[in-house]
């Protein structure tokens, strides 16, 4: 997912890849570090003066990532050079009052959780495009008669506009249960060694990062990470139903449809193709989710007041879930954005079905009445909220 | 999952296996069909006589539910006997008005989401009792002092009501999110064979069985299946954490809680033991689920107007999804209920601690007032709501 | 999976289903307990005349499946119970032998390897059934032209016949791992309640039972578990992706294959559509495989010498995961015995490519040389072994 | 997974992980048509003195990476802009010998089992010195006495030894199914467009990569990368089964093992606590494989001649498996080599057992002869093969 990735154009497309990189978990970590030293100067644990010093030193390219990532082996967690290295850089007076009452875990879920929010609002903002050109395809293909098809077999005549208002109601449903979790569900923990610090502190934490100040730390009750993984899941089902539809109606035999983008999907030996890339990338991204959602929830389980092993398998899982979904929502967008729709060919192809004896083929608009009326109810409900 | 699974007292505990049965699916399914053709007396599609005569005819006990399983086969789904099969009993002169307008998937999804409705209404109550429980334990054992632990290792003091508020709190935000889910997410589908069927009848259907009437018919769009199930992974989640935890507590070097209820846990041949029964019931259920949502997400991509293997991979999944979360909470508010917590062992174990130099655990009360402050807390928020 | 299930046409075809019922595993549970008493008797522990008596007594039908689930409850596991009925079916002077020196996961453990096996049969079965269809589709079709396809695009020319062979190669690679995992992986369990029971009366089981003498008690080292879930998993993969192609090609628009079975498919309001049910039904059964395999791996985690909640996660899922690889490759067999290819639209599709400036479509055999000979590969291979 | 990652020393520990990066992924396709090119020159295709100046091009310090990366999302996989990239380093006079024949899924392919290989080598070898370790604590602990252990609950007395000889059986177990698994599954892919290519040239490339040459070209036909995914499974799963016993047999309450390694493990707040590092690294890793697993299997539905998806989700997930087994394989390995055994603690605890009654306890050594004969097995049984 890294720019070391061959793989990255596929996997790592639009802005959540960047945004839960490994510099951007350590920024994350820092800006947690410099927000808690304020916290406690607010609650009057540190001196004002010592606490602006150290928060202006947590910035990222004062740090080593290689050194800190080897080094935190050695804990199974990088807080501990993080915070050995942010100790030097304040120097030995100002050390007590770094990470003061804080247990690596805080610094680690608080910095998950800024970067989970940093990551899907690139998700969201893609999924928002995606709406936008899902609603003008609805629109604009109100009265494009097509084919209908059930178990891959023509059934009876639709609309276009009608299978794109279906697309735009469920990017709209999946989006609104993703923001409603992000709004809810991106806490800060600063819950101290096992979770009984005073709430005061995580609540000015919460105010200074833009985060959600919880009942309680949750250090092993994973509700939040839990319920954020499974509505990235559900944004990217709905993207991969896209571009499946996408897939098959692209088909020679079919192609009612095109992906635009110009000099895209060529072929290394077959100069005659043109493959669907931007639909076959959703589903590259969007079948790696459901096997990181299953280790998300499976990684619930966590023992005590601080797992050992679930807790730890969460932060590169996390990271790939918010990537992958984030891509195939920067590809789902692209795609519909420039799809391109042969109207001709879907009149054609509904031939065969008033050949086939189905009366409703012959003159579809006879029979699509409701779908009309159905497109109206999608673009309005994805109007609101 | 059934009364002839030779595990069903672990797996099917609770009410939530009996509604997902073969026979609960049949007469969901029947009900289904009976709300339709009201709908249409409604819309003055049938004669109002007719509608009546054909909703009495939809009595589970009438039919055939093995054959209509074996002749199901032949069509991938058990609607086409099943109409076939209320044909016959209503009279070739109504037969035409049943299933007016349908599709076989309306008929199935429909179904399900009653199904999703009635198995999850014995969930979500468990999940109550145990939160009632936990709130309990919380409440209790404020002041009692025991070892927190971090990967394992003991760490610093908290109190047994801390521990507690924490289940109390997940169990409580994930019931939220499951309840919600339940009050916007079963929808009746009722689109007609492409979906394009006006949404009057739709919304008649949904005020008759209790269900949301949605923006579009959804056979593709699996936004409503998806959530569920991550609502109900989310919760089971948690009902390992808590096990989990009783496990570990319940160890013989441990010993700090103990499952209740006599006569329960005895070993076939080591009569000193008692197994923690109930909290390897609940994970045994709960280690399922992950799995079965991965099934879930991965099905999102549905092939156009119905898909071909992806939709029919979902019934057994959500059943099984539906029967082994509500077992895990049953067992999860059995285990809470009678949860026996051993103050003294709790404190004898903090010596330990002490004697590793560990200044808080000699007195630990000193120490844990933000617990307490958090226990309030966490009771404030699970009374809301 | 059982009768009662609705589905059970859909996802419990082939001999694999019943062989997990719950009747099918008491069963198998009283095998073990007679071979163990046999075995027993053999190493001079129990008297010759008390096994046989014992022996005779295990029989299935002397038992109540649902009274030992339902107390099977309460010791989370339903051997405490049937040892129970077992010792009051031989009387008070002989319950002693009963189930002696062994723990209740010896009997679950080796009931588990022989439901597996005897279900297994039926999967391997069936998949060699598919086997000798591919192989007689692959020979017949050797000359059939057709368009290669590749991200669902028309590519190149090649035959219906080599893309039977590359069906033929992938079950045939998948069964010889499963068959071979059978042989060797299918284990007894006898160690007892820590597992340091001396291995001769495991041995003396295993020869009875026609199972393998492991080295070593495998209680919580779930080596052979996972091995064959992978095996079946591999297996339901090929399955899926010969049903994948099915309905890609029987699509309305390709028309190149057509399930066979006169009176299958027929849609309740679409006169004029045939579905291609068969195809869709392995899917059906196949999506829901990954997500198993997911379970049983993730429970390999499993504590000290018997695990809380893993293991009695296996049991459900284990018999899942057979019966739904059965039912798959029960109607991938269907599938393949029945398919019609349409050799006329295979060499009229194939026009499009020519039109499109592909020279080797005009005329294909010119440049389809090495696909017979990769099809006598294909063929000598899977002959083999 | 690369040196970008922040958690890089807890899920890329040993050479897997850099096995799998980019650059290696680069590495092993610049060697594959190199391999291509020298085959083609045998089969007299392509001139000698050609074949060798472009093979001698195929150097990876000559590419640009994010170039290549970044260009290869325009067509869904990077081997358009690698053989771009290679025929403008050969000249336009050679650049028709370059990937001749070949399709890009040949090359990715073919690269991508190189990179398996070379990645399951260190996968392995820190397996092996694994069962080395395991089976020295196996021998050393022959007689050590200890409690064995079920449902987390003291049972009756085992010996350290034989613990050690279950997980050394485990490895074993499954080391010998992925060494198997490289030596007849990790095969070349050279099958050209359509995978009608004759097998000769196929032939020499393996030949000269150290790879199997496969009956037919497997492009959509995964049996060979599920069954690599599931041996991986199998393994990490024996690693979190040991893992899952050292955090539980370190707890402060039994202690009865400890991590060795000095200065590791420490705590950032809590100078008492020495955290098992190792186990939960092995964890982390090991937690994350399932979901992975679960993601190859579901690929295996692929379309056609080449998939639309399905196949390219499979890279990045087989490079994560890949590093995570065998970073979880290194963990294990120095997990074992360090292991601290405390037999005092563990007699200690049996103490509690013989106090409860169970008469073993008392004099374990007069009732574990078997364990001895048990541990002879295993050690005979880990040095075949």
């Amino acid at each position: 997912m890294t720019l070391e990735d061959l793989f990255g154009g596929v996997y790592g497309r639009g802005g959540a890849a960047a945004a839960t990189s490994g510099r951007a978990w350590l920024q994350a970590m820092l800006e947690v570090e410099a927000a808690l030293v304020r916290a406690c100067a607010r609650e009057r644990l540190v001196p004002a003066q010592a606490a602006a010093t150290i928060a202006a030193a947590c910035r990222v390219e004062r740090f080593d990532l290689q050194a800190i990532s080897a080094e935190g082996a050695e804990h199974a967690t990088p807080v501990v050079p993080l915070v050995r290295a942010l100790r030097r850089q304040v120097g030995e007076e100002l050390a007590r009052y770094v990470h003061l009452g804080a247990t690596s875990q805080d610094i680690v879920d608080t910095a998950a959780m800024l970067v989970a929010k940093r990551a899907s609002e690139f998700v969201v903002a893609d999924a928002r495009a995606a709406i936008g050109a899902a609603a003008g395809l609805a629109q604009d293909h109100r009265g494009t008669a097509m084919s209908g098809r059930t178990l891959l077999q023509q059934a009876l005549p639709t609309t276009f506009g009608l299978r794109a208002a279906g697309w735009l109601v469920g990017l709209h449903e999946a989006t609104v249960r993703l923001a409603e979790e992000r709004e809810r569900g991106l806490a800060v923990q600063m819950g101290g060694p096992v979770g009984a610090r005073a709430p005061s502190v995580a609540e000015h934490v919460a105010a200074e990062l833009g985060l959600v100040a919880p009942t309680l730390p949750w250090h092993t009750v994973r509700v939040r990470v839990a319920a954020l993984a499974g509505a990235l899941g559900t944004l990217a089902g709905v993207l991969a139903k896209i571009a499946r539809d996408v897939t098959l109606l692209s088909q020679n035999e079919v192609e009612e449809v095109r992906e635009g983008g110009s000099g895209r999907g060529g072929s290394t030996v077959m100069a005659h193709k043109r493959n669907p890339v931007a639909a076959v990338s959703v589903l590259a991204c969007a079948r790696r989710v459901p096997g990181l959602i299953a280790t998300i929830l499976a990684c619930m389980e966590q023992e005590h007041e601080r797992a050992a092993g679930a807790w730890q398998a969460e932060w590169g899982t996390m990271s790939d879930l918010l990537a992958l979904t984030g891509s195939a929502a920067s590809w789902g967008r692209d795609l519909l954005e420039r799809l391109e729709i042969d109207r001709r060919r879907m009149r054609e192809n509904l031939t065969r079905l008033a050949a086939a004896g189905v009366a409703e083929a012959a003159e579809p608009e006879l029979h699509l009445g409701a779908a009309s009326e159905l497109i109206d109810r999608a673009l309005a409900a994805a109007s609101t909220a």
